[in-house]
């Protein structure tokens, strides 16, 4: 990019977000120099937005620097860490001044509600493409891992599951979607808080990006375990659970996009746990157990059962 | 991307690097844990090359995926800091096995000479693009800021000048380059063991990616110095040397992808710098001074001198 337009970048990036006294150095050297606090580990993720992929041409560009940043931030919350700091690679197809302020708009937005500093990253002209790197703080004892999980644990899930996949079919269907399912696709409200509370209680947890069939999948395998989900127990919108009570349950099951979470928790942790969270404003919902046997079992209401697999969800897909 | 597709890059990511004591946790879960050893502090670079900008399609897997890391290395180099952990998200127009496994080789071939761990990223379909991130140790008192440098510190540069830029010259005119050009252009060698030994002696320093003249009015800026360069004293390959005879210094002076390190060091200190350099086997060159006026003052050989400023290398690109 030209000079200008570099200048322009740099005066957004550089007025982005608020200093950190753990930032020893911001944007604007080689590198950022960064001060892990003593007695904590380093908790990083990285996730890309690509137009086309992610999001289209004509997406909110403030709704896009929440999601953007959102998607990473929710990894932070499934590890139960403390988020710090930022990194923002944009390709651009242009400089386009208004684009620009709009999307800083929404990513400091939600980083200031995170105490996020942005502490570096790039800028190239391109196709249209987002890739973030968060960074947060957890002590290696309290971090939750996806391999935690033993058979008998309690399964729960936070929110409500499924919304932002009706919001998805419904623009896809009818062009727009109804502003509260629109708001749950756009603009996914990262689970940290809960993430940090649930450190002391649960014994594995993820992030609900793939659909709630899939990551538990992943957290069945990293553990080495089975679950069994009462399909009875999901935390449903009204819109949502009408699809299910008409036998779709694609949305709840394999929608993706929800980024809420999803925890294991022994059972003699379950009480104090739900006193926590209740305590602290938060809302989980339990939806099952993990299992020895490994595969999903799903139990509906009217009592059939079915077996799934982690490999097998890819037929609960729109 | 589908899952095998998914599996297939999981796989060259798992096992592209080396493991580390201080990766608690690599790729596989919703972050990586990492443990900053006592005494240190982090140094992070964010750098995204993007296809059209700044390779073309049919560049060597094999050389862009040295050059994607190698321009990351860079910068932990400027800053004098160790290499320990990186992260890399690939957009990918397809999932290439042939093509991601030539990547990941030139990739992981530089990794391992500099003992780095990949510890997570992503993979999405799209343009071709590469954003990576590296990690590096550095004491803060150490680290090699751009703004510590003082009016009457003598200025040295690693390496030779303008040959990646003559490379690139001879491909746009002649559709190939000389090898011997063509190698730096493409397999820049990032000076990680120069930048670690000057943490005891440079007061300044910055890798050159732009070009002298515009990264030298970087380090200026941040020092609040002018600079005088003398031209006779540029470290020049014959091919280079050749186009400054005949009157072109745009190859050294702006020509950019160098990835050399540009440094000031304190006069006191410099017999004591160069013994170290000397017996550590690399190869600087002292090409000027820091000046307390603004501007950037170009000492050609035939005694003709001329002024610059940060802002005005422009023109001096081709």
């Amino acid at each position: 990019m030209s000079l200008s337009e570099f200048q322009l970048i740099q005066h957004y990036f550089s007025t982005a977000t608020a200093a950190r006294p753990d930032v020893l150095l911001g944007i604007g050297d080689d590198c950022a120099l960064l001060r892990v606090p003593a007695g904590f580990d380093l908790a990083v993720s990285m996730d890309s937005l690509v137009e086309g992929r992610h999001f289209l041409r004509d997406a909110d560009p403030e709704a896009l620097g929440h999601k953007a940043l959102a998607v990473n931030l929710s990894d932070l919350a499934a590890m139960g860490a403390e988020p710090a700091w930022v990194t923002l690679a944009l390709t651009l197809p242009a400089a386009d001044e208004d684009w620009l302020r709009r999307f800083m708009a929404g990513f400091s937005a939600l980083a200031a509600e995170h105490r996020l500093q942005l502490i570096g990253g790039d800028t190239t002209r391109g196709p249209l493409s987002i890739t973030i790197q968060v960074h947060g703080f957890v002590t290696t004892a309290g971090a939750l891992r996806r391999g935690g999980g033993r058979p008998g644990d309690r399964l729960f899930v936070s929110g409500t599951l499924g919304e932002a996949a009706l919001a998805l079919r419904q623009r896809r269907e009818a062009g727009r979607a109804a502003p509260e399912l629109a708001a749950r696709m756009d603009r996914p409200i990262p689970q940290v808080g809960l993430g940090r509370l649930l450190t002391g209680f649960a014994s594995a947890a993820i992030d609900l990006s793939d659909g709630l069939v899939g990551d538990l999948g992943h957290l069945c395998e990293a553990s080495g375990t089975g679950a069994r989900l009462e399909l009875a127990s999901l935390p449903l919108a009204p819109a949502v659970a009408l699809a299910c009570a008409e036998g779709d349950w694609r949305l709840p099951l394999a929608g993706g996009d929800d980024y809420e979470l999803l925890f294991s928790v022994p059972t003699d942790k379950v009480p104090a746990m739900l006193a926590a969270v209740v305590a602290d404003g938060h809302r989980v919902q339990e939806i099952g157990c993990l299992v020895a046997t490994p595969g999903i079992t799903l139990a509906y209401p009217d009592g059939r059962e079915s077996e799934d697999t982690p490999d097998g969800f890819d037929h609960f897909r729109d």
